[in-house]
């Protein structure tokens, strides 16, 4: 049995994102903002249950104007699938000490969702110049490059 | 309590590095195929203990000739942190359907590392250019990029 512990939650009030941190794990975030983009790992906690989990394939959402084909959830960013894992790479906007919140762009996550982890984003080892991806997701709209 | 279920694990023999998946998983392959990288989230299993899982503060392994300064484990990825969450970006070199096999080019995970979950890299998300990191990670060796 793996058993993970809920670091902070995912907030969203007056179009302010941020990841509010619990008080025990403040000190986890030295030096955080020395980095201009982090990786959120959190708990998809609306597909928590065994209908969700046990779903294995699923027709994912398109880019606009393409046609998709059943995929397996490995195969797409899914919420559902055997373990609900949200993956969200995210620009930061700022540290406040006071309140604990880490500030953010955005995120796919709705308010109120358990966050479990905060990584860096690295480009050495987290950038891949010129994956392929399938036909349906080739149009896509991309978030942070050029 | 958030729980996690194993879904497969890191192999690596003779050269080769794979995924052996649970055969129950299998179905949730389809078109993974059609995407050149994978996200893999594994679990760090050597530091799920109350110590390592206690460990907020750490000095990070710098690029050569540089040095490091202590940091929160939110800002490196040390294998110890609240959560032994293990995030690697990784190469897919084939599908096999028999032994039910996903073969990756390398991974920082050890033999036997259990994998939680899979999912496909979408540049559009999951790709950043010009990404800031501290002084002390800038001359780490790119992976996937030129």
């Amino acid at each position: 049995m793996i058993e993970l512990d809920e670091i902070g939650l995912v907030k969203k009030h007056n179009e302010e994102t941020f990841i509010l941190l619990e008080d025990e794990y403040w000190d986890a975030t030295l030096n955080l903002d020395k980095f201009s983009h982090l990786i959120v790992i959190w708990w998809i906690d609306g597909h928590d249950n065994p209908e969700s989990r046990g779903t294995l394939v699923v027709t994912p959402k398109p880019a606009r104007g393409n046609s998709s084909a059943r995929s397996g959830v490995f195969a797409c960013r899914s919420p559902v699938r055997p373990n609900p894992i949200g993956h969200s790479v995210v620009a930061l906007i700022g540290i406040q000490d006071e309140g604990r919140r880490i500030v953010i762009d955005r995120i796919d996550a709705r308010d109120g969702t358990p966050v479990v982890d905060i990584k860096p984003y690295m480009p050495t080892s987290d950038r891949v110049d010129g994956a392929r991806v399938p036909s349906w997701f080739e149009d896509l709209e991309p978030r942070y490059y050029h």
